[in-house]
């Protein structure tokens, strides 16, 4: 998995479908991964949310259902890739716009990608987030991490004096 | 204001702006106002958010800031009317249709509204919700209480005994 | 009930038990009940929660579960009463006692009510919180308005410039 | 740090003080350190709370605020460690008692720690907690990682078939 070989730890939902391809690539590369779970328990995690849990470096819960932890999944995101989707990943896609964070979208993965390069067009707010689109997911993370790691590149959630670079990724 | 005017009770942000002009709207024509604040105390509200508090019937001060006030926001309307909107109401769009809520788009309104409709085609995820559209705010109104209140009309976040309307209305 | 007499709101967690027993007196003395669910739904405030709802002039619905769902409790009150109570409770006195609440316990009710003199005291942060012990349920209410309501009280949750007393309750 | 040695990440808020301390010895030792901070960005971690981050493996912005953040803390840790503390960490001792979490008391270390013998005695809930006090901090920890990998151990976090002891631990 690319985004594992750049040394970049993942961070998901910690749910199964897309997101838990990505971890199980990840891990196979030699990757970190830490997962946010919507669950207050891995009892929650496991029987209510019937979620994978065995292949995370770190597990977080925070007990804010599906919706609610995706806030934190995404704060705690330098780099959101945005593949496929549906409503939820809607939420994540405006909490990531809003707070200024790189986006980029795998175009040609369905969901609700085809409709994001209008709907981006529309948010005339200036968050200072960036949004890259490509159709191949290789060049996809690779154009990412050039943007973020490229001098010029500060993100409003860097302090002032931006720190270095820690290169994390969610999704 | 229409809204306060069918009985049901208007539920805000608590925030400067369109919803602020709704508060006062609905106030003078006696409704009921409930504001859901980002901060987690009137200090906070008012001095870091530069918020208004003197028309709300009642101030729910979560402490989760702009965006995880939305969750509150949402979960806790029966109609969501969207008028123009950038990312923050993006992320409320997102949350309300996944909920399955009954949301209202006030066409021509500018920000986000013009690419609802085409992001909503793409949301395939079968959540129970219903987006009416419409440029007219009056009209938008009553063909959303005409839903609410039609006998087939039912709301995944209802007990399966569905209670008695209560007419509450956000944006 | 005394709160709803004195103009006060009530404020509850919406759940069985104490709490609704003070929630069906103060309605029944014409006061205006608010209720902060752990729930995201009135499908689940009343499916998995089992709690009750059709006495609430407001229902606010958190989604942050039990004790999530107390922050927010907690943060919307202006006094803080507590009657019995175990965990649940003693993570809500810790909360009002962190945020400078006025704070109100019923002496003799049980619980952790009798460990909380000894429990204060150790409590070396100057939060600007107060509480008051009174084993008579009317004596402390009239105390904390008494209180809540002289010219020299002040909560560092207020605005440097104080609003107008508002009289929120939470239990 | 006998945390870090005996295998076990260390989660912490990622505030300064005590808790940092902890973070130093375990990095010290190897260990892997998580940080669960109240922020929702690098930049108000840093500005707003001052707080460090660069001796974290992984930092979680929960964007909950200080009480908000201890919900996501505790539920993300198997062993929760009191040593001094006030309201904030009287907070996280409810929350991790209503959880059924282990939980030891560090005796002598000042602060709520001597009050909290009386008020565990009146927590007459039965959520499975376990609390173990000791004066001797390496006796702590040990004491806990006994019991918490003894074949009979168990927590009402835990799905009904237990997962293998994945050993975290909190602060």
């Amino acid at each position: 998995m690319r985004i594992a070989e750049s040394g970049c730890c993942l961070l998901t939902g910690a749910c199964p479908g897309v997101p838990h391809e990505a971890v199980l690539g990840a891990k196979g590369a030699g990757g970190h991964v830490v997962g946010v779970s919507p669950a207050f328990s891995l009892r929650e995690h496991v029987e209510r949310y019937q979620s994978p849990y065995r292949e995370y470096d770190v597990l977080i819960f925070t007990g804010l259902g599906l919706m609610g932890r995706e806030l934190v999944n995404i704060h705690s995101s330098d780099i959101v890739i945005v593949a496929g989707g549906r409503s939820g990943t809607l939420g994540e896609f405006a909490i990531a716009y809003e707070q200024g964070k790189l986006i980029g979208v795998l175009q040609g993965s369905g969901g609700i990608t085809e409709a994001l390069p209008a709907l981006e067009a529309s948010l005339t707010k200036l968050t200072g987030s960036e949004v890259l689109y490509d159709s191949d997911p290789g060049a996809l993370v690779s154009r990412l991490l050039t943007r973020y790691t490229s001098r010029d590149y500060t993100c409003p959630c860097y302090p002032s004096a931006r720190p270095e670079a820690s290169g994390r990724s969610g999704e």
